[in-house]
């Protein structure tokens, strides 16, 4: 006899062997019996405020542990959430989105009930969902449900891309099949081959010829699942190593060969000259959408580029198709041969300049962009998570040098802005269940910091409820500069239509429940940035804390948005 | 030579002659300059705090004003209202939903651009709005883009549904003829013919022989542009009549013959008796959905039914189409003989209970969900909005007597919870466009008052800075009983995932940024609520207020959800 388990509890004990540990969402009346089988299966329920903010939740949670879920109601929970598992898609996270919905005699009756549109159409809101996810299951047969479960993980975690689960209320308990859980979800596998073998023997020739190479990480390196492997090659070429805004923290910036973010022609001469004039820059992750990729101008010329992509390397204008990262970057470790990489003779002029030290002659000073990011700096600790939201915050924060194991979420390409307060969250969450299993390279503690603008801030504010409600170690700097900044310098500067509503926002943490002693602070000189920093109430990593930063609504960060405000400022002369 | 305004002239000029006198939405790069136009065009523009809550304000203003309207950009911005958008195209609020979208250039040359999915493909959101919108426009043809709007708003107006029109960067200011503005829009119109004739000649033998007939007026009827017409069949029959939840405020209740809401097995044994031995149930603009009809109990047989709905008339088993409403209800009106119409001897029985008076004695008593309502009957006074949030407050509500012209929103259909503080925002702005402009009854100030679940009110609460931000007649009363009580009384009474997270709810006038000298109050017994509803500061008209009203979590409003509760019990016995 077959043995089985109900369907919620073969869900459920996936998501588990996946190292999900906690799954957010919002309850809805077609999902509440399923919601009952969470914590059994060892689970922690999130419980967030909004769908919406769930999904970025989620989205934060799998970025930083791999694969992440949530849960929503048929119809209107799912299409609040839908904006979120775009942006999961667009930017390659691993979310699992289970819908519960009605029950197979209501959809099979076509029975006029709620959150639908009165219509009997039950099938609307799952096509919806098909541009966003790389697999869409709908669970109405016992027998086939494990099957479909593992189908769309499978999917969810090759693609590290969202999938799609439908669970009709009656199915939540149907017994089926135990028995492919006696194994993990496996992955399709590449061995090499000897077509394989011959494009990595031309990337090798590449590597030993290269006089003036570059190693270039982007965001995507982390999807495929070859952060490690890249971080060696970094390691045994000693190549001058650059991430992309997208992939930023991913690789270990203390090593003397990593200088952080390469800009394009926004960065200093000496350093986009260098890469303009290497003859190999090595892509992994390419990720390049114009925000990204400063405008295009950090995409390496196509005739010294070599892209490792999820399945192809393009090695100039040629391309070979399905050899995996995972194989490639594999096969490139294991068989380079250091002795005949060439070792350029120095860096020194790639070196990004100390952040400016604060002068106590400047205290009295309002907080500009300019000053207060190479501040803020010293507040970043090994293992900590730094978000800085699209707009002016997160183009200013990434003149930080990142301590190891630092994380970030930067603008990328989605660009949702009000994402990074839920992501916060998530990523929090996930940050600390590392910690709790020991598995966060030896660090004991660490924090989330998010830098956002008083704007996408007031999008999804009341997260900040979940945040407190889980005790999560979360530090918003919240950059009041009195409305949709980026949008100013983009167009409007001084159109009403970029203000908003004026908020107290150090009422925040009160008015969502932290503990009265929760701290805050407003800051508006210099003097008081750095008497900010230097508070132990504020340096110590607990819990939840909140600062406000009064800046111009005109200041922007050096690199694209000046260009854009200067832009701005010739058209309105 | 052909006269030409600018393209988003001559859209904004098009809503403005549709009596839309504002525009929701959130600024966002592909659309900034197109809100370059709109106050330019006279056209109000609010700036909500993220673009689902726009989308349920835009609602909650066409279901005041007629039709309303909402910008937002590519992507982003149009996923994250498209909630909002099912909601309305569900319970039909005529809703422009206007999308700012990449240049023509970008289009056409698929550049990877942010808020795409990095893969140059701009036509998947537009397909996604395809289930959501009875009309989906690309101005993308200066040639076509008057011709293309004009159709977009006559099948807005006509179906009282969203429409969705994507307006390219590069068009905004493109050259269009300015000709078809000269004309307002017109909707296709219906003559009588010898068919409608008939028709209509069947309906009114069947309103001579009834004996004991009843008038049922459902929500859809604001949509059809028919509350007058059906007003006056009410007066002139004398019939008994009552309305469905989505329909409550339609009829003037001050009517001797006009009951409130027919509640099916769920009302007083007279009135359910009454209709369900009615002869002839003449329905208007029928919206059965389950929440709608107390799980279909109010729903007429269908051998005494007549129903009008937007295009078709159905007389028992009967469907005779292509009969639009008003041209039925019209011809009702000037056909109908009242000396040939039955004089019902008396409705005594039917008469609503008048609410309970508050006594003295129970003034220490804690509040409880059958205590609360009747006493806060004297808070709705003539011209007010009233809403009831999906949850308790939506239930419990009902019970007040309604004055006249007092407009109400309840849960329908689409029933996602945090839409009512976006809905109580666009409500009450069209409600103060009307009073300014002398449209509303001669009356010449009211308010817009929001009950609302703590639940419900974490999702969306962040609408209140723009309440507050355009100074807004609204008046929140939050029911606080410690969680989603509508989920528990469904599913999980005691379980966890039913929580939310504590707020302190009184502190959101300050933190939204309302005047120091908000009225706020918090209220726990019953003494406290009769003391509140005394009080000047709160019984005063203008501005902003809150209150919260501490109810137990398992209590509910009579009705279903005492049934569902009761459920609950005996299942846990």
């Amino acid at each position: 006899m077959v043995e089985t388990v109900k369907l919620a509890e073969y869900l459920f004990a996936r998501l588990k062997q996946l190292g999900i540990g906690a799954i957010h969402g919002v309850p809805g009346d077609f999902n509440l019996t399923l919601l009952d089988y969470v914590e059994p299966a060892g689970l922690q329920w999130v419980g967030n405020a909004n769908e919406l903010n769930a999904g970025y939740a989620a989205d934060g949670y799998a970025r930083i542990k791999g694969v992440g879920a949530l849960i929503t109601t048929f119809g209107v929970g799912e299409l609040s959430a839908i904006n979120a598992i775009a942006g999961a898609y667009a930017e390659r996270a691993a979310v699992v989105h289970i819908v519960g919905t009605p029950d197979r005699p209501t959809q099979d009756e076509r029975r006029l009930v709620h959150h639908t549109f009165n219509d009997g159409e039950f099938g609307r809101f799952a096509q919806m969902a098909v541009p966003v996810t790389v697999a869409q299951v709908d669970l109405k047969d016992p027998r086939t449900s494990p099957e479909l479960i593992d189908h769309a993980l499978r999917q969810c975690l090759l693609h590290s891309r969202p999938v799609y689960i439908q669970v009709p209320v009656d199915m939540v308990s149907a017994p089926v099949s135990a028995e492919p859980l006696r194994s993990e979800i496996r992955l399709p596998t590449a061995e090499p081959s000897a077509y394989s073998d011959s494009v990595i023997e031309q990337i090798l020739e590449r590597i030993y010829k290269a006089k003036q190479p570059v190693i270039l990480v982007d965001g995507e390196t982390r999807a495929l699942g070859i952060v490690e492997l890249v971080q060696k090659l970094v390691y045994l070429t000693g190549w001058a190593s650059f991430t992309t805004a997208f992939g930023w923290g991913l690789l270990d910036e203390t090593m003397p060969n990593v200088f952080g973010i390469y800009r394009g022609r926004f960065d200093t001469p000496a350093a986009d000259t260098f890469v303009s004039e290497s003859d190999l820059v090595f892509c992994f992750g390419p990720h390049f959408s114009t925000t990204n990729s400063y405008s295009k101008t950090s995409v390496p010329k196509a005739e010294t580029a070599i892209h490792i992509t999820h399945n192809e390397i393009r090695i100039g204008d040629k391309t070979f198709r399905d050899i995996p990262a995972l194989l490639a970057v594999d096969q490139l470790v294991k068989k380079i041969d250091t002795s005949r990489v060439w070792d350029y003779p120095s860096y020194d002029k790639l070196s990004r300049p100390p952040p400016i030290s604060y002068s106590e002659v400047l205290k009295d000073m309002p907080i500009t962009q300019a000053s207060f990011w190479p501040m803020v700096s010293t507040l970043v600790q090994e293992g900590d998570i730094v978000l800085g939201e699209t707009g002016s915050a997160g183009h200013g924060c990434r003149d930080i040098p990142l301590p190891k194991h630092v994380r970030t979420f930067l603008p990328v390409t989605w660009l949702s802005i009000g994402y990074m307060v839920g992501a916060a969250q998530g990523a929090a969450l996930a940050q600390r269940e590392l910690i709790a299993a020991s598995q966060y390279h030896g660090i004991k503690n660490a924090r989330t910091i998010l830098f956002i603008g008083d704007g996408s801030f007031q999008m999804t504010a009341q997260e900040l409820g979940t945040i407190i409600r889980h005790n999560l170690n979360v530090t918003v700097v919240l950059i009041n500069n009195d409305g949709y900044t980026i949008e100013r310098v983009i167009h409007g500067l001084k159109q009403g239509y970029n203000d908003v509503a004026s908020w107290r926002y150090l009422q925040a943490p009160a008015f969502f429940g932290a503990k009265e002693d929760t701290f805050t602070a407003k800051v508006k000189t210099l003097g008081e940035v750095q008497d900010l920093l230097e508070t132990d109430a504020f340096k110590n990593i607990e819990g939840f804390k909140m600062v406000e930063v009064i800046m111009d609504r005109e200041d922007v960060p050096e690199g694209p948005l000046v260009w854009l405000l200067q832009k701005q400022l010739n058209a309105t002369k």
